[in-house]
């Protein structure tokens, strides 16, 4: 694939004159357009020269209004950075729809990293599985993904650097590159490789031969030219649906929730000696939790009035105020919707030690926006896969992840709804929306079932609790998460 | 003051079930209200008993809705907190207007730390004045502030602790609220102190009896809904303005401007060799800087066309792409606006070893915002103030600040205004607007004079840069830079 970025092209110094103006100019109306656009553009850039991709950035904020560039260069991954997954800084500096990004550097490092020997094959392979997906949400999601990658050959570097200090600008290069220069020439199977693997439709790799800059730099901007100005006229087309799978189950077909036994109930006693021994224990594995910097993430759902907030509560006693959050997911605003749906919820991701409990969460995009049609048949379909790898890299990362789903009959919640309508700080929490939702109580039923077969997995499998009685819910869950805990800090 | 919450407040459990539902009915409408409203309100939970504050927390956040709450616990700071101003993490949590922030924690720790030795009354003293600042300038941008300090009796304390393990719940005091409590009692004095320097008309603190559940949750209820009521209900006075000061000076009065030698110039000989000498220097210097984990802030300003990218991409050609980040200052947005006009600034600034350079900064306050009246009176002339602590804060931490204006003639700013016209990709850099702005030259003038007069500090002084010549300008930038940085690397 390099080959093809070593023959040697140049621009000569008059077409370069001849070409920039209009170039640039093409730049700045495409940048006006997209302000208005409801897609974002990632344009990555990636190499095996240090300075050429540095330079090449400068220059397309020069060329470009740099006012509406979001420009992110990964170095070393920073304190808070090494604490989370490897794609969470990416996530923090995703552009929202109708802004431009350009991401340098940080590709490269993990096939230095590689040819280091400071990871194996299973590491580079699932990073490489992850930035896949990742590509693809955000494809499926209408992103435009550019992606340059800059080669300079090897005899190019060598001669640039025995040279280097002859001419100006030779202050530019040390003995970093030299050693850039030799792993280079090791990492060029891994490279070719991973350009491979992540070139997709729609988001292929542009090999540009970076020894010349005129040439590297007219070249990168055409193709962000290009792709922004087909993009900008017309639209990727919505990624085929899948077969819509059925909706709701007859009555004879038995869902994942028909198994939950709802008349489990405990006595006042016994319901007080097992919370307070839960607690406890809580209490206690959340401290060894924070001495050894286990991040812990929780998701509760469940139907409205199944109690989440009561068991949410008993769960944040034991803890202290500083170590965890809780983070209440409600319809996104305006601002969150300018991005793809999981944003928000990479941005609240734990740091070492801390807890993090969503009460309502990404299961969002495949229970209410899904029957209510907020998000269309292939979006919620493919959220799936899309949840499972998120879920994945967050148990690579060591996170902890608890998935919480408390169940009652609808005769229990017609109950509760009505008891909420004379209490009077409950009745705010009551509306005729909640009564309309008891309508699709089926086609929820349908949902659930649906999400807990495709995202139950052996890491982060879903806990189905019996919540009919609200004090089994708690001890309920409470046990659930001691006994998470406990196991998590046994591989600590 | 402490005396005054030592009294022995009960709450009996009628009067209690009693007075809340009305009470929770009450904080649920003021949030509502607050949702539509045009201030921020931040409340903060500090105090000497360290479950209390925890628990207060967790029950407003039962009798609210938790959904528009933004809860901070200050805890231990974070890797990338210790990089920064010790308020940065304040202005991280800092809510919008129209929403609630509750803060916890944090207050207390440096008054801990003052107790075991840690800090000098020096650094406490400079932090209870950031702080005082900080709560000024909320106050004056509209924000309600609400703070609550939870007192528990030492011999409370003692008592509880020493019957620990018998009741329900023993199992959340340990070892560490005995340290506590010790500390308390040292730390009284200073935290009286504390308290009546911090209390402000507007902000008074609220010193709460703690020992009693019931009445430390009423009464802090109240404060918040009473606060938040009478805040909805009336909005504060503009803070006074001062006699408006001198706004155009007459022909026959110097301004600092005046002092600039705009007939600097550099032959194309020396502009190379000094740019080639400078840029080199600050190569090693930047990297040294980095090794040092010194942060380095420049902010530019200067009339339009005076040259600021081409001057700020001679300052990048040296770095390592990932070292800096260029952080362009247009009209705030919307979201912007939602907030103090200093948070986006204190978001931006830089973790250790890094460079942030703002092409135009947060003296827009008192250039743009002041002109064209876009800021009240009262408002842009308090902000001297307020910039001159923002970048105090910034130096204490370890901080690298230079400030550079770049200054033409109106002459020259014709002549370039032309010859944009005639470019095709600079065209667009060329609005009405900057001919409306060139008939105001006279009011900018005064503007950029008392900016210089008034923020030009010891640790934070303006570069006034002769920019009639371009090339001058870039070496001038270039050299002062690195002779700052080397007389900051000589203090690591």
């Amino acid at each position: 694939m390099l080959e093809a970025a070593e023959a040697g092209n140049r621009l000569g110094k008059e077409e370069f004159k001849e070409v920039v103006p209009g170039l640039r100019a093409g730049l700045l109306n495409a940048q006006f357009d997209l302000r208005k656009a409801d897609f974002p553009v990632i344009v990555f850039v990636a190499g095996d020269d240090r300075l050429a991709a540095g330079d090449l950035v400068k220059r397309l904020h020069e060329w470009m209004d740099a006012r509406y560039i979001d420009t992110t260069v990964f170095g070393d991954p920073r304190p808070e950075e090494v604490e989370r997954p490897r794609q969470w800084r990416m996530w923090r500096a995703m552009p929202p729809r109708g802004r431009m990004a350009i991401w340098a550097g940080g590709l490269m490092r993990m096939i230095e990293a590689r040819v280091a020997g400071q990871v194996d094959d299973a590491a580079l392979e699932a990073w490489t599985v992850h930035l896949e997906a990742l590509q693809a949400e955000l494809l499926a999601d209408g992103a435009l993904v550019v992606k340059l990658f800059l080669h300079t050959p090897a005899d190019e570097q060598r001669a640039r650097l025995e040279t280097a200090g002859v001419g100006r600008g030779g202050w530019r290069v040390d003995e970093r590159d030299w050693a850039m220069l030799e792993a280079n020439s090791e990492a060029r199977p891994l490279v070719e490789r991973f350009l491979r693997r992540t070139s997709a439709p729609g988001a292929p790799w542009t090999v540009i031969e970076a020894t010349d800059e005129r040439h590297r730099d007219v070249t990168a901007s055409r193709t962000i030219l290009d792709a922004l100005t087909a993009r900008l006229a017309t639209p990727p087309p919505e990624s085929p649906s899948a077969p819509v799978e059925m909706f709701s189950p007859g009555p004879e077909q038995a869902t994942v929730l028909a198994s939950v036994d709802l008349s489990a109930r405990l006595s006042r006693a016994d319901y007080r000696k097992r919370l307070e021994k839960a607690q406890a224990r809580l209490h206690d594995l959340a401290l060894r939790a924070r001495e050894a910097s286990l991040p812990v993430v929780l998701a509760f759902e469940g139907w409205d009035a199944a109690g989440k907030g009561g068991v949410i509560r008993r769960c944040t006693v034991p803890l202290e105020v500083g170590d965890y959050r809780v983070i209440p997911v409600a319809a996104p605003t305006t601002e969150e919707l300018r991005f793809h749906y999981l944003w928000r919820f990479w941005r609240d991701l734990p740091p070492a030690g801390q807890v993090v409990i969503f009460d309502r969460s990404w299961y969002g995009r495949v229970l209410v926006e899904r029957v209510e049609g907020f998000a269309t048949a292939p979006a919620w379909q493919r959220a799936y896969d899309e949840i499972n790898d998120f879920e994945a890299q967050l148990v690579e990362a060591g996170c902890l992840v608890q998935k919480f789903w408390l169940h009652i009959s609808p005769d229990e919640q017609m109950t509760r709804f009505k008891a909420r309508e004379i209490t009077p700080y409950k009745k705010y929490k009551i509306t005729d929306e909640d009564y309309r939702n008891r309508e699709r109580w089926g086609d929820y039923e349908a949902a659930v079932d649906q999400m807990v077969l495709r995202t139950s997995t052996d890491i982060a499998p879903w806990h189905l609790v019996s919540a009919e009685d609200k004090q089994n819910a708690r001890v309920e869950v409470l046990e659930t998460l001691t006994a998470g805990l406990k196991a998590a800090l046994k591989h600590r």
